[in-house]
């Protein structure tokens, strides 16, 4: 550890979710040292969101020795923008959802310069997973995140991919069904989110259901209220239509990684996210739809992982790893 | 320029094609001194071929000057790997289809031990076009070779793409339908190259023909004869099927384009080969399904170029540019 690093042993993390915004101060080996958090919503301004954060944050900054402990701050938020440390028109903040926010910008006015840097959710799990996970020393690799949508984190060279206008990454938009895709919430038919992401996963357990009589544990379900979970608990029962929605999950995933190596042909697929908990039952149609389908000077070369950081820490992990590339 | 390169002012290109091998001594500006040429097949083994290679280069090196003019060779050749500087198992390489050979090293023995860099075609082109072309300046776009394959060359914060084991960027084949795709050289179905290489186009010309009873200046030829040439003279006569046929190769290397951008978010896609001489018949149809296809935070942003470099040499301008880069 260097001499400024002694000086400034820690960053901030911010995960800015749509409901909660949880915060950590961590230091470089990933340890989260004091962790606070407020409401995301209930603000009528941007202005008022950073002040109730600041104001929350100065508790925790005391705790580890106040502001000159502080290296930088790192923010991970939808729609975040690398470039400008902005959050573009982001649909589900009403206090974001009409503007571009220079948040980055805001936070570091509030805590007496320290750069602060922002950038979406999926592009903070890369980066934290390279800094404290199973990425450490990958010079390329991708992060898939599997949650309420599918997001992705593209590392190439070592350096995440911002592309152009700082928004590159978007793998769960990429179309995976040109024909007769499923609507997705982008406005577009096919994408991968449409098909990977829980909602995804809920909506094939009801296609699946109402496409044959097969017996099922999810039939004692409103089809309605099923969700990815409830396909987990049903197939690790020994489910076999549950298991099938994880194939036909797994087999999507694997063809889309399929052309994501025709682009960058990374290291590792890492996924991270509520789908991965079922374990093998994803992952193995995944490798296994993989290898099937992707060119031949590829086969066998990319590895297949689960995030090595810890699922309710991980986002303030990956967050505050931004703090530490400034 | 500074000292060195007053004193190295040139680098050579080598384009090593199925049939030709053509080198060339550039300068900086891209304006080709010297050029020589030898037929690529004819060799039983990769010693031979360099040795012949060599012997033609000597000409052309005392010609400029002698070899202490010399900084660089670049070598863009079919299944070149630019971390081995190796050409690996090239199907269409007689001496060296079956075998890794260490292309960079031999070169680099036989002209007093300048530094050699290989790659691919396509990624050599990226390159040419980044030091030469209409790339200059720009860190993220992506070049796409529409020639008897379909090539690409990914440059991401400045840097090409080679991917974890040197083979990233291969555009050409991901896949662009997965039902009832065309079967594609590399084994596989609906590739990208399947429909929009010269061979690509072509094909579509004989389904078209076949479909509707529509008459078209196509029909005075013989269907297994029609080349994209063809289909091009045609479409210029103001041939209404020979138009079709490229809206439909342009509707699919705009979908194809729209994923590209969910990837990397470059700022132009940049095209060369044959297909593009047909100028807006191609280019049009391209931007519009791009338009239209692409998720809506991208839409507007990327620029679709013509290549800047003039045909004929492109392909040496694009291996010696690498030359720079060593």
């Amino acid at each position: 550890m260097d001499t400024q690093n002694e000086m400034k042993p820690y960053v901030i993390g911010l995960d800015l979710g749509g409901t909660n915004s949880v915060f950590g101060i961590v230091d470089s080996r990933g340890e989260i040292k004091a962790t606070t958090a407020i409401k995301t919503q209930g603000f009528s301004n941007a202005e008022d969101y950073v002040s109730a954060a600041v104001e929350a944050l100065r508790i925790v900054i005391d705790q580890v020795g106040g502001i000159a402990k502080i290296k930088a701050m790192g923010i991970g938020a939808p729609n975040g923008n690398y470039y400008n440390g902005t959050i573009e028109f982001a649909p589900n903040l009403k206090w974001a959802h009409d503007a571009s926010i220079p948040l980055a910008k805001m936070f570091s006015e509030q805590l007496g310069g320290i750069p602060v840097g922002l950038t979406n959710d999926a592009n903070a799990a890369a980066i934290g997973e390279m800094t404290y996970g199973v990425a450490r020393g990958m010079k390329n690799f991708i992060m898939i995140t599997l949650g309420t949508g599918v997001g992705s984190g593209i590392v190439v060279n070592g350096q995440l991919v911002y592309g152009h206008d700082g928004f590159a990454g978007e793998l769960g938009h990429v179309i995976v069904r040109r024909e007769n895709g499923r609507a997705c919430g982008c406005g577009r038919n096919g994408c991968l989110e449409a098909y990977c992401s829980a909602t995804g996963v809920a909506r094939t357990a009801r296609e699946f259901l109402t496409q044959t009589n097969e017996a099922s544990l999810l039939r004692d379900l409103k089809p309605e209220e099923i969700t990815s979970l409830d396909v987990s608990i049903a197939a690790e029962k020994g489910d076999e239509l549950a298991k099938r929605i994880y194939d036909y999950t797994g087999e999507i995933l694997g063809e889309a990684c399929a052309d994501f190596t025709a682009f960058s042909s990374p290291e590792a697929f890492i996924f991270f996210g509520g789908l991965v908990k079922a374990g093998d039952l994803i992952m193995n149609p995944i490798k296994r739809s993989y290898d099937q389908h992707v060119l031949k000077i590829f086969r066998g070369k990319a590895k297949f992982l689960i995030s090595g950081l810890d699922g309710a820490s991980a986002a303030v992990l990956g967050a505050s790893a931004i703090g530490w590339e400034l």
